[in-house]
């Protein structure tokens, strides 16, 4: 393995680490859990977007069902929530800052495979954002929240730029971990800057105060 | 392209746009939704079904996530649902016939799919039904409703005779247009006159009145 | 078909029946469901796990969908559950018994076709367990409730060790009819030892009396 091709697995091992960390704190404080629960959702909330890309690539068993690192980083994330839930409620930023990397990678290694396998660029670029926000999504219907990445926040907007620079890159021609570290920074710096600032997607005209 | 085959097309995208539409204005009523929410749920709505079905046919990626058109369509559903809610809350009665449209077309087509793909009868009927009722219940679990499919109104229910008419004429060995209009028009006159006498399936002996 | 495969095909649909009628009357206690809702309902509690299973295998379509005889015996529980729902719920510890045995056949089998196509221990593990939850978590979903496995009583760490259990008799070259009931046993004791003493998986410290 490349140095490159090691740099990538181990952040994409880190990305799987922190949105099972989060997905299981998130799912602590929505709903009234055992550990069965807790740790299940902090592996559906890192692995959710992967098998969701790969039943849609049609690419089976799913990658990260089928390789242990991931079944066991995303096990290890969720089993720390469960025990340190109260202590880990302090860590917001460290957490976020994690989960914004998880986002970032996912969104573009969505969009790198998805071109990889043949799909046209909006095609990647959906599956790339996909991949990134869609564990979020089943973790977030379990315990019977509207996901938040379609009411609330900038989560949805930075993968879609995320997966559209990787998307972009690809086309032009540019590969490798500059390319991939690049698309991914796009997405990163845009999702900081929404949890900073609080930013928002627009909402339907004439609802705003209702 | 036939000129049967192009009008074939020509109403499926019809159908996708009424149910992105319908959808996207769906989404909107139940919860309070960004832009990305709105047009995320107005094309899961259009596209779900047809997802859903070829993943259980294990043809992938699926035709409505591959073909750009149906993205195209159904992305520009969602978006004039977000633009303008407020004035077509007012057109109710079109967009249900297009709705109707919709779920006839997706009945049969999702019936024909499960026939040429080798199914069953039972299992083409089931198909089709799912491809024309699946989207607008993964819409329904994300906007946290129970799917109005389970509860009320006939939708279901001329999905499922529109299924098996479709299936009915293709096993006597009719196919072609005219199979097809004939089986679409089974399923969208029981849903109209479903809606315009506001008819429902019975509910479970004894529970009408709790 | 030996002796002992039909044993398996008839314990299989006996399975399948239990959580069709145990879903179908949940959801009716549930939500304000008609005919097609319960029907449905009990039908994606009885198939939901199995198809699961088959999507993330790729072994499409699933097996459970494609065969008749499951998809009829659990459109028959669904609607007894329909029209007898007042009568049955009397019956709790014969269908809680029925659903049990369910739970373990499908915990077993999940595992076993698991390794059958070549998935890893850990791997076959989860996918007897999502392959024994998994329907009752879809319907849980539709009727929008936390699904009662993440959130309350012994029911995925039974599954899960019957799972493991059968993983680990294939591992030492024990196969067939006696390694399956061995496996199923052990999930159904720990079940029943369950639901008589009400024992629950621990929640996260601090969390209890909240």
């Amino acid at each position: 393995m490349s140095g490159g091709a090691l740099l990538l697995l181990v952040l994409d091992l880190v990305g799987t680490f922190a949105f099972a960390l989060n997905g299981a704190l998130t799912a602590v404080r929505a709903a009234d859990l055992d550990i069965v629960g807790v740790v299940t959702l902090g592996m559906i909330t890192a692995l959710g977007g992967g098998i969701i890309r790969d039943v849609l690539l049609g690419s089976l068993p799913p990658t990260t069902f089928s390789d242990w690192r991931y079944l066991a980083v995303a096990a290890g994330g969720g089993l720390i929530a469960f025990f340190l839930a109260r202590r880990l409620e302090a860590l917001t930023t460290p957490i976020e800052v994690l989960d914004a990397l998880g986002l970032s990678l996912f969104a573009v290694t969505g969009a790198t495979v998805g071109l990889a396998t043949g799909l046209g660029a909006v095609q990647a670029v959906i599956l790339g954002t996909i991949t990134a926000v869609g564990g979020g999504t089943l973790r977030d219907v379990l315990v019977r929240r509207v996901p938040t990445v379609l009411s609330s926040g900038l989560y949805a907007v930075p993968a879609l730029l995320g997966a559209a620079a990787a998307t972009v890159t690809a086309r032009l021609g540019v590969y490798g971990v500059v390319a991939t570290f690049g698309s991914a920074t796009v997405c990163f710096v845009v999702r900081m800057l929404g949890v900073r600032y609080e930013l928002n997607a627009p909402r339907p005209p004439g609802r705003r105060n209702s």
